[in-house]
């Protein structure tokens, strides 16, 4: 039987998603605890392969396993299982042929940055720290601007291949007090996309940067058009979306 | 010289802000840093004493210094040498008596529980987590129940001497998707007030009390009447108000 798992994790303790050598990742972190429930090796796919230090809170993943208990059952001896940084919040039983990288139809991710002079404890692990002022108006700007069909070379390398156009469906900056967060819905992403832009999006924000300078960025299709990329914390997988 | 500065911390890892042997508190760490920047021992005094695992992003803090510099780089050289979990937000000289918790007007606490089945890594540092359904609407009626001058003796138990009696200025719950967020001003409180305060409401919300089995528990002046003691990780120390 496949089961697809829709599960939230504090990216902070590990490498990233993906299995590594040597250092604890969250596939790893789940497929050890799913083969201990079976007895048997299991093996996850993921929807996206979140980097070192980025966070989830609707990644999708899938995986065969014989179990001859409900899937409520199931959750819960995953959960009382996992870590206190990662959980599954849902499960169910699918397709066969189930692919949750393969078969998504979007992606929606946010990124937090609070905007303050000093640095925050509570929100260390969750967010990025601007100091500079930053203004909500024209990064709202910038958002709009990549919202369609376009090549955003400029934003990242392709996991795989060559094709680096990908279609965004929406893209907004909101302010919550000394909270920015920005969300964005694509049907894929580049491989550090999300950072590179909100990294870009930033210079727009602190005065460095006009929104035709991010404009004229994006429309060069050029790698080293970007500004810094933005740090691993402040990104959260927010769902994952299928036909 | 005296200052008065407003700190910032997250209380995951520290026995509260009191000083105490041999376990880290906020109250040691900050003392340590300054003393180590003036080479003279200082000592703290700070508005509100809060629970292992409290967290603040308003705590204020008084303390006597020799300093030849400007308060702003006296922010920059403590802050540059606390942990990443404790940080002071703003600094003033202040008047050479003035004492942060015998002057405070009054503090304001908010209290974060997330309602859902399955427990959250994301919020789990910052929240209790209560997984039966929470209606806010019944839980708004017993926070407007503590309004006034009244005697909180089901709630707990006077920091010193025998009055129980506090001035509630304001108290309120509001639904943020699954966040409930707990909000009070009051002159003072009671030793762990806070949490049994939100303890007791969480019965309330979740159907197990009806808020007149609140209130009469509250008019009992009975410490033996309050529900369980909510955890201390939801707690944060907002600001405290001076004339």
């Amino acid at each position: 039987m496949r089961y697809r798992a829709d599960i939230e994790y504090d990216g902070t303790a590990y490498c990233g998603f993906q299995r590594q050598k040597a250092q604890p990742s969250i596939q790893e972190t789940i497929e050890r605890t799913i083969s201990s429930l079976s007895g048997r090796e299991v093996r996850l796919i993921a929807a996206g392969r979140t980097d070192s230090g980025v966070h989830a809170s609707g990644q999708v993943i899938a995986f065969d396993l014989e179990w001859r208990h409900s899937p409520e059952d199931l959750v819960q001896a995953i959960n009382s299982n996992l870590p206190a940084d990662i959980v599954v919040i849902g499960l169910i039983e699918t397709e066969r042929d189930f692919h949750p990288r393969f078969q998504a139809r979007s992606r929606t991710y946010e990124y937090h940055i609070y905007n303050r002079t000093v640095r925050s404890p509570l929100r260390r692990m969750h967010a990025w720290h601007v100091t500079r002022p930053l203004d909500v108006g024209v990064m709202k700007q910038t958002a709009a601007s990549i919202v369609g069909t376009k090549d955003f070379a400029t934003f990242g390398q392709p996991p795989q291949g060559v094709n680096t156009v990908r279609q965004v469906f929406s893209a907004d900056w909101e302010r919550r007090e000394e909270l920015l967060v920005f969300s964005v819905e694509a049907n894929a992403f580049l491989y550090r996309m999300v950072r590179s832009l909100v990294g870009t999006m930033k210079m727009v924000g602190d005065g460095s940067w006009t929104v035709v300078d991010f404009v004229d960025a994006l429309v060069a299709c050029d790698r080293n058009r970007a500004a810094q990329t933005a740090p691993p914390n402040g990104v959260f997988l927010k769902s994952v979306s299928y036909e």
